[in-house]
């Protein structure tokens, strides 16, 4: 009787209340809903059955009371929300019908109802993997892609470093950083060493002093930092510059799940080495994602680039997949698998 | 006897020993030697009767054993050195001759013989007064200047914050700002409010709390903030940059006297908003001293910048004065006088 008039069940990651600490999967329950699977008359809104769920570190944020954040806090009792890949079951909007392939900000469930549709974007080409969407193809890569080439201004030769080097962004970054020319080394969480092509890596997690780690794989200093992680690496970091280097903040990782920030305390640095630290979001290079396809995509299908993921199969994963990302337990972009079709 | 050979005494500013905390008279003391007034045969050096010596927060640095800076401690035992006017007794460098003035780095003391006398700025101008050498025409000038139009990138209208706004740098990029039209608002550590005419100023010693400090002066958020002192203040700082501000790091001279430098625990929205942060010296915009003598000149001369200094007399109260910078005792650009010609 249910199926007859379009409604059916709909599983969604609800976040219990704000949380503080280290999330847990417990911060988070499964609840089953339902969906009506029709845009109502008259709505210009869209009707996606989400097939991925991507994992990102910006989450994180939104699970408390955030200040001054891009991103508004999740409500507790509500969906999470964030970027993911999906199928357009009915649609209210000109420019998107049933069947059509998107990616953009959507709910953590398997139906969701998009209310502005145009902030999605159109997926064009599927010769490719969807869920890369996600990343390389997605968010992810315009952060990597914008972060390196935009903010980094970097010159063929430079010595670049790149922590959370094996995160869905960091990844990307130091292939792409290799593919200019230059000497890249990251870091991350995980003995997978040089899986990307990078010149050096090293788990950070394995190292007493992260200040002689710098020294020993960059003894003239650092060119450019791409930061994902802040805390206690960032203030090494800052120790290991080079005269005019730059750091591309892209995001602080080991601080998210901190009730305050760990203090930074070498910033006299960023004088004596006149550098540049600039922080940036993929958001600000949307537009520019016509343009970021065209030189991607012929490296994704030549294989120029080698990209990982760790997918989490079923909806149910979710939260223990989000959490994942936290202790460093994913090897290459984290991403959750809701429906193959 | 002595005075036909041409020696006579030099009175030096003798560094004692390393300075942990905050400086004292007592580090420093006051030696009487003596110097011939006339260069080797040979040589190239050229030897300057010191007459403006400059009290920069950058000398504090250079007190300590200090890691990664780009200038070098002075040593134990031997005279401080900085910036400074002098008039040039004897010369073997075939640029400079007996009379001629100069700025750039000398001793503190009465007489320097100068080994690079090709790292001097000759003075060409001398309808202003002299001591504006170790100042507005001089390394803090060209800080101001270069800071302001080429670190903080300003559009007219725009929020400008300064701190340690009545210093020699603060002052000048305070008005450099108005001229240029935007909202500019100065804080120090003394209750001289508005001096400089900026659209307000406070004293930062007056205030419980940064944050509702700067909330109050820019209920809108600060686009630029020209940074002088760091901690506390950058901390609150951060918390109130608008979307795409810049930040140009110019000096923490709050963080000079001690041990280790407090924590900065914000820079998370330097990603939020998409800040920049760029640290700088003025040593490298040296190069365009002679473009940028050509703009300020005409604005000293027509008296549309207001240019105070704080001056000591004699070589005696050189270490007095140079601790004064360190707790906000100087009114405008603190110099000592050493000689009047």
């Amino acid at each position: 009787m249910a199926e007859e008039i379009g409604v059916i069940s709909n599983k969604q990651v609800i976040l219990k209340d704000y949380v503080s600490g280290f999330p847990k999967e417990s911060d988070m329950l499964i609840k089953t809903s339902t969906v009506q699977l029709k845009v109502a008359e008259g709505s210009e809104a869209v009707l996606v059955k989400n097939l991925y769920l991507s994992c990102d570190p910006s989450m994180r944020g939104r699970m408390k009371i955030s200040v001054g954040s891009y991103a508004e806090s999740f409500k507790p009792g509500q969906i999470l929300s964030g970027f993911g890949v999906g199928k357009v079951v009915d649609s209210g909007y000109a420019n998107l019908k049933k069947g059509d392939l998107v990616w953009g900000i959507t709910g953590w469930e398997e139906y969701t109802l998009i209310e502005q549709p145009n902030k999605l974007f159109k997926i064009h080409h599927t010769d490719v993997p969807l869920s890369y969407y996600t990343g390389i193809l997605g968010m992810p890569g315009i952060t990597a892609y914008s972060g390196f080439y935009e903010v980094c201004s970097p010159k063929k030769g430079e010595s670049v470093y790149i922590s959370a080097a094996s995160g869905a962004v960091g990844q990307l970054v130091g292939q792409f950083a290799k593919l200019f020319g230059c000497y890249v080394v990251g870091s991350a969480g995980t003995k997978e060493k040089n899986k990307f092509g990078f010149d050096e890596a090293f788990n950070y997690k394995e190292e007493q002093d992260l200040d002689v780690a710098l020294k020993r794989y960059f003894p003239e200093g650092i060119d450019i930092y791409f930061e994902n992680v802040g805390g206690k690496m960032l203030d090494a970091v800052l120790l290991n510059m080079k005269l005019h280097g730059r750091i591309a903040v892209c995001g602080m990782i080991s601080q998210y799940n901190l009730d305050k920030n760990e203090g930074i305390h070498n910033l006299t640095q960023l004088i004596f080495k006149r550098v540049r630290m600039q922080g940036f979001l993929a958001l600000d290079y949307f537009h520019a994602y016509p343009k970021f396809l065209d030189t991607i995509l012929p490296l994704v299908r030549e294989n120029k680039i080698v990209y990982t993921e760790d997918i989490a199969e079923g909806i149910e994963r979710g939260p223990a997949a989000l959490i994942g990302i936290f202790s460093g337990e994913n090897v290459g972009k984290q991403l959750v698998l809701v429906a193959r079709d």
